[in-house]
């Protein structure tokens, strides 16, 4: 008999029995192949998800979870009338249950599956959502897009919405930490990976999951990892968060009604951290539970690009307010920096917004313009700007020894002969100097400018700031969508 | 500036262009870390599904195609009343979007995605579906869930619809030869993995879909493998070929609205083989394209269990029926066995039905009893009959060198002295021994047995049979509910 027989009939045997808890047992005690379990960790994350109360959160862990999501209203809202979000939008219109839930910065309105697709494409289009800066994570995109969508499907309080948040963040980026970097280095976007878990808890903890449903919804959780690097540079980037968050509630939705899937899912001899990574640490998962807080390290971006170029817009604008700087004051600007800036955004003369995010010289150049770097900085009419334009040739970067990739020294010469000089050491938006809640607004009222009212503008961000203390998580988005 | 932040500095900044394929060019420049495809795999492939035509289909493909349909469409209606179905159907109902496709053995309807999910996991709850033995993918679950479901929202032709099943399973089993088996070793659930794949190659083919459309199609699908083998014993093996079905009608309907992907989604360096595989053999996928047809490969269960116990219940059918035995004539019955019978299916008092797919004494004394090997061979009713408990404490399986997994040796004692004796070589339903037509309706009709009329049973087979003169596809779904 053939070796590949052999093992199907292993296999087929191996691949019988259904569907309860108990019949899982003796299954685990007839099949030699049955899996040991390194630790309880499904258990353990599931007892600690289901437990955990809002009055349990430190306060500094709170106040990070309400910039986390005002953040990303903001992101969601500033991405939404993309093109990719128009497609997405086209294609699954047709088959969108009843109206559930809004479509931030749309008048539109999905099943909450659907709307928390769709939301979480919005809010990573633009790649300017927030960053857990130890996986490379973009943690609230599958986790806020699932559960203010069904906060529209059932009554949830404003701490409620905080608390999942919180958790559901917190359980993306423990078990994204558990495998990273090997899983992130294999090839798998570790946003759409992890995310799953951190939807399913998160909407989990909202559906008032027992101890053991929440074991299942991680296991389906599980079972749907999204999202490949190499789709980098295409609309499927942004489709994974937003698959993420979709496939979190269908998992935390099944297991609500008691679909069942097995009690070790993450650590199990054939669970996801063995398939999915060569790098398994679940200490990362289970450690300091309640006291360590991932949440509390999320960082946000102030400028719409790759953070190599952070720290030189952040000179610029630094330079320009200070000295109210104008682009026909200046003679040239000299840029000590690191290899990889030259390397990854060396392109000097960008044609398109897009190519502007690859260019230190556009820039650098249109952050002394207009003082800011935004995603309008990146547009077509930015980098086509004839000031911009003729700036940016001024801008001169040099590779320099003993410059560290967060490091930028730049001196801006001017036409009178005066010389202006900072030197960054870590930019804004960096863990070490976080945005400040007034350049978060700032941020925020940016992306939403001109796709929702001015005066629902100023509303919202109340409302995200106050979030903890209002009766009704869905007033956040319904007051998200567009006039 | 630790390791860490480096590595999110260059990722962080890879990470950034969107959404058109030429970006995409600009992408692949400007990167170092830009992948080097081996070959135009993803391309090659989708250029192969794009341009089959039925027309093309060798006449024992064909004939395997409709075998296909026929034995899923009996498995996809013997399950639908599974409790595993009832929740599924209980948690998705208030998502759902308009009632486009059925749910095949019930009497809801749901919108295709969700309607897909559904007749995967009916149709894979018994483990009594279609293998491809070699890579153990059980392909038509992902497949004939979308298309038939599609089938019901635009008009199919019958022979497009058999057209775009033998192409999926192509797809799948392909995609799943170039990867099987470290994929399989390592924890992944082929069938979910690959079984996208053949979801959105078959209903992308059903669409219409372009060149470029379906290389995008393929790469969504492949941002979306499901299932891991630790859920095996859970109701989450099931789900893996729904929800596969579903995510390559997702993949497919997002594609056909030009909603990108990369273009090497499959063999790209951080695509879908090198992140999911340790093996890569793409001459799997684009060897003798249209000549070599994975699809006729197919097999059909012919007993609902494992099929390590299938020569066994072979033997005592074929004696059973030969001599028309009864319980009451045996003595005792002697099998000469592989050890891997006793391994996995040695329980010796089965209580519940489920139990009893695990005992090769039941599964003979039953089949003895009974002439059959089906689910309801399978019931609690049957491990407590009477008849069949008092026979299995004669059944005497006895280890024996030269016994191959494939064969088994049995010589039923009768109380009158006489013996009758019957080795299988290769049990009914291997690939050496395929199923009969006939068998296929036996097993069919019993699926079906009061969940659907008897008077359309037939008529139901009847269409199956016919499908490449049927004008409209949709007649199969539409047959196929419960009255």
């Amino acid at each position: 008999m053939p070796i590949t027989d052999r093992r199907t009939l292993l296999q087929t045997a191996a691949a019988l029995p259904l569907a309860t808890a108990t019949t899982k047992v003796a299954f685990a005690q007839s099949s030699p192949g049955a899996s040991a379990a390194p630790a309880n960790v499904t258990r353990g994350l599931a007892h600690f998800l289901v437990t955990a109360r809002y009055d349990d959160l430190p306060a500094n862990v709170r106040k990070e979870g309400v910039r986390t999501l005002l953040n990303w209203v903001g992101v969601a809202i500033g991405g939404s009338h993309h093109q990719t979000v128009d497609i997405a939008v086209a294609a699954l219109a047709p088959f969108s249950g009843p109206a559930q839930a809004s479509l931030f910065g749309r008048r539109e309105r999905f099943d909450i599956m659907n709307a928390a697709f769709i939301n979480g494409v919005s809010s990573h289009i633009f790649d300017y959502d927030d960053t857990h800066l130890k996986t490379i994570i973009h943690p609230a995109g599958p986790v806020a897009s699932a559960i203010l969508a069904l906060s529209e499907m059932q009554p949830v309080l404003g701490k409620e919405l905080l608390n999942a948040l919180v958790l559901g963040v917190e359980a993306e980026c423990r078990i994204g930490n558990a495998v990273y970097p090997n899983h992130y280095d294999v090839g798998w976007h570790i946003t759409g990976t992890a995310g799953v878990f951190g939807s399913a808890a998160a909407v989990g903890k909202l559906l008032n999951l027992n101890e053991q449903q929440m074991v299942w919804a991680l296991g389906l959780a599980a079972s749907q990892p999204v999202g490949l690097r190499e789709s980098f540079g295409s609309m499927n980037k942004s489709f994974n968060p937003g698959r993420a968050a979709g496939n979190g509630i269908f998992a935390a939705m099944l297991a609500s009604k008691n679909f069942t899937s097995s009690d070790g899912m993450i650590e199990a001899k054939r669970g996801w951290a063995n398939t999915i990574s060569t790098k398994q640490d679940y200490n990362e998962i289970l450690g300091d539970l309640g006291k360590r807080y991932e949440a509390a390290l999320n960082t946000y971006k102030p400028f719409a690009c790759g953070i190599v170029m952070h720290p030189a817009i952040d000179a610029a604008i630094q330079l320009r307010n200070e000295n109210k700087l104008t682009a026909d004051q200046i003679e040239r600007v000299d840029l000590k920096v690191h290899p990889l800036v030259l390397e990854l955004t060396g392109k000097k003369t960008p044609h398109e917004g897009l190519e502007g995010k690859f260019s230190i010289y556009h820039a650098v150049a249109v952050a002394i313009v207009e003082g800011a770097g935004g995603e309008k900085q990146f547009s077509n009419r930015a980098v086509n700007d004839e000031t911009v334009v003729a700036l940016r040739s001024k801008i001169s970067p040099v590779i320099t020894p003993g410059i560290d990739p967060a490091q930028v020294d730049m001196t801006v010469v001017l036409k009178d002969g005066r010389q202006l000089h900072r030197h960054i050491e870590h930019a804004i938006g960096s863990a070490e100097m976080p945005m400040t809640d007034k350049q978060l607004e700032t941020k925020f009222a940016d992306l939403a400018d001109g796709i929702i009212p001015a005066a629902t503008i100023r509303r919202l961000m109340e409302a995200c700031w106050n979030v903890e203390n209002q009766p009704s998580a869905a007033e956040i988005a319904k007051m998200s969508v567009s006039a």
